[in-house]
């Protein structure tokens, strides 16, 4: 396998916290990876093999601008090692619209694919997870799109998750067919209609709630980017505010704190299965290439998983699926 | 005050948990309280007044024509109270389309109101609760009516939660002013003239996101009513997950079982917090009178919680401040 490419300047624990997910990445999982980035700034590189890059794309740069502007940025030179064949996918925890744009600027779309989207694993406590998009990408859609995004969603939920065959749900705000928005009854007709279904060998459920999400009643929820990403991130925050509420609970006073501990085990593994860092971060589903967008915030441990999941999608084929899933139906 | 007329047939648990829940706000709360519904289905009501109606709209009929042709409906009977001076208030825990159509044709809009909207309280753990506004009343909306959105949840905040200056947000999928779908962007230029927060005594903090509706950054939130059902439905969803997972946790083997029980107080208290039945339902702002829409799914708890709420919100004359509100920014 060609190399992963990782950008190393890009995520608030950049470079230490990168770096150090990248080697545990070569070292404990054995994927060939390598860093981009500022040789002066990457130290205790264990001897990654170092693309150099002279810039580094701002976590609050405007992408657009940024991408066109710095072309010798970690970004752009680790879209450019996919594109020349140098390396098999990029992972980034940097700004997140920059590393679209560098994907889109430098790999390119798929054949057959108008948009590319962001794909979410979102976590189901004890069951597979239920993959989200578009999550962010697209905050302004064409009923279209989404007929693309359910394509590519049944590829991922696949490969990822090896679901033979995905559910595949419409998000909107009531079961029937008559419910929702004027864009989204129009993306329910597309969607209704069967060849999508057929070639994907998906099983399109019909519309479903954002109750649904957390469940194991649907694999794949589609949705344009801005409601995919209200929903994305209303889950965070719930799962936060519960999260430090049941601390508070714990923590009120000598009995209940020795409650907690003799809970540790299973409440820490809830809170791993729980955690965003365990799956890995978010795929830019529709470009000619793997690209893995981790959070901001991420951990050396999150970037190992970016990594091997990047890995992972590489090795299954994934790109070459996407391409054939939405050829089939022209 | 005049009593509150009660859908005593609407909802799953109707009539008996309806029956039992306006008893108990009426003895132990001193809450005038009036049933309509079936009399012959109306069983151990305590010497509560009956207004009879011998129709019931069911929880999946199509709202608008039921309620236009069902004028002998619970529903359209306890409307038609409040419109005629006999009760203060209406709450069902019923069909909500029909529910809002009723209010609508009955009460009638308040002057200056275009759209009303549903405003459900999202508790917040350990503080006040965040006031989500439209949750789905209108799965359309047009820019301008989101600024009376706006106006509304000011007057509920305050007097629902005694916030003398709430702090509102416009629901978005970044913080800065460009951030968000077309629609977003013109709510953001409307509501960001101040002429209504100086007005509403409102501080306009901009754009929010999902993960700020749980946190105490806002307290109210404004958004279209498909996206705020999207919202507030995968609020649900990611509570019910994680409560439920947490239960999985405990359940694990005899010491955490045991632990579980030496934890009971604090997660009672937690639960009783972050249930919906304590908040009380929601309530459809913009009509001529007050009206309460419980969940379907209502205890005689729950029920007895929203009489109680519309009693207060009837108390404190909301709907005069409501009026108020939108007659001073014309």
């Amino acid at each position: 396998m060609l190399p992963i490419a990782v950008d190393a300047m890009g995520g608030d624990n950049a470079p230490a916290a990168i770096v150090a997910g990248a080697r545990r990445a070569a070292s404990e999982m054995g994927i060939p990876v390598l860093l981009v980035g500022r040789p002066e700034d990457l130290v205790d590189t264990g001897g990654l093999e170092v693309i150099e890059a002279s810039e580094v794309i701002a976590m609050d740069a405007e992408p657009g601008s940024s991408v066109r502007r710095m072309r010798d940025s970690s970004l752009v030179r680790a879209a450019t090692a996919v594109r020349d064949g140098r390396a098999s996918a990029m992972v980034s925890a940097g700004n997140t619209g920059a590393t679209m744009a560098s994907a889109l600027l430098r790999m390119g779309r798929i054949r057959g694919i108008n948009r590319p989207a962001i794909a979410i694993p979102v976590p189901v406590p004890q069951s597979t997870p239920t993959t989200l998009l578009d999550a962010g990408a697209n905050a302004e859609c064409r009923p279209e799109w989404l007929v693309e995004f359910a394509q590519m969603g049944c590829v991922y939920a696949r490969d990822r998750f090896r679901i033979e065959r995905p559910k595949v749900g419409l998000l909107s705000i009531g079961e029937e067919a008559g419910k929702g928005n004027k864009f989204v009854k129009e993306c329910f007709e597309l969607l209704d209609e069967n060849t999508w279904a057929k070639s994907s060998g998906a099983e399109w459920i019909g519309n479903v709630e954002g109750r649904d999400v957390m469940t194991d009643e649907v694999d794949v929820v589609v949705t344009d980017g801005f409601t995919g990403n209200v929903t994305l991130k209303t889950l965070e925050g719930a799962m936060s505010a519960l999260l430090s509420r049941l601390l508070t609970a714990i923590d009120t006073d000598d009995e209940t704190r020795r409650a907690g501990e003799m809970l540790s085990a299973p409440l820490d593994s809830m809170l791993a299965e729980l955690h965003p860092d365990s799956t890995g971060g978010a795929l830019l589903l529709g470009v000619k290439g793997v690209c893995v967008i981790s959070h901001g915030s991420s951990s050396a441990d999150a970037m190992a998983n970016a990594i091997r999941i990047a890995a992972e999608m590489v090795d299954v084929g994934m790109v070459d699926h996407l391409s054939a899933a939405v050829r089939q139906d022209r």
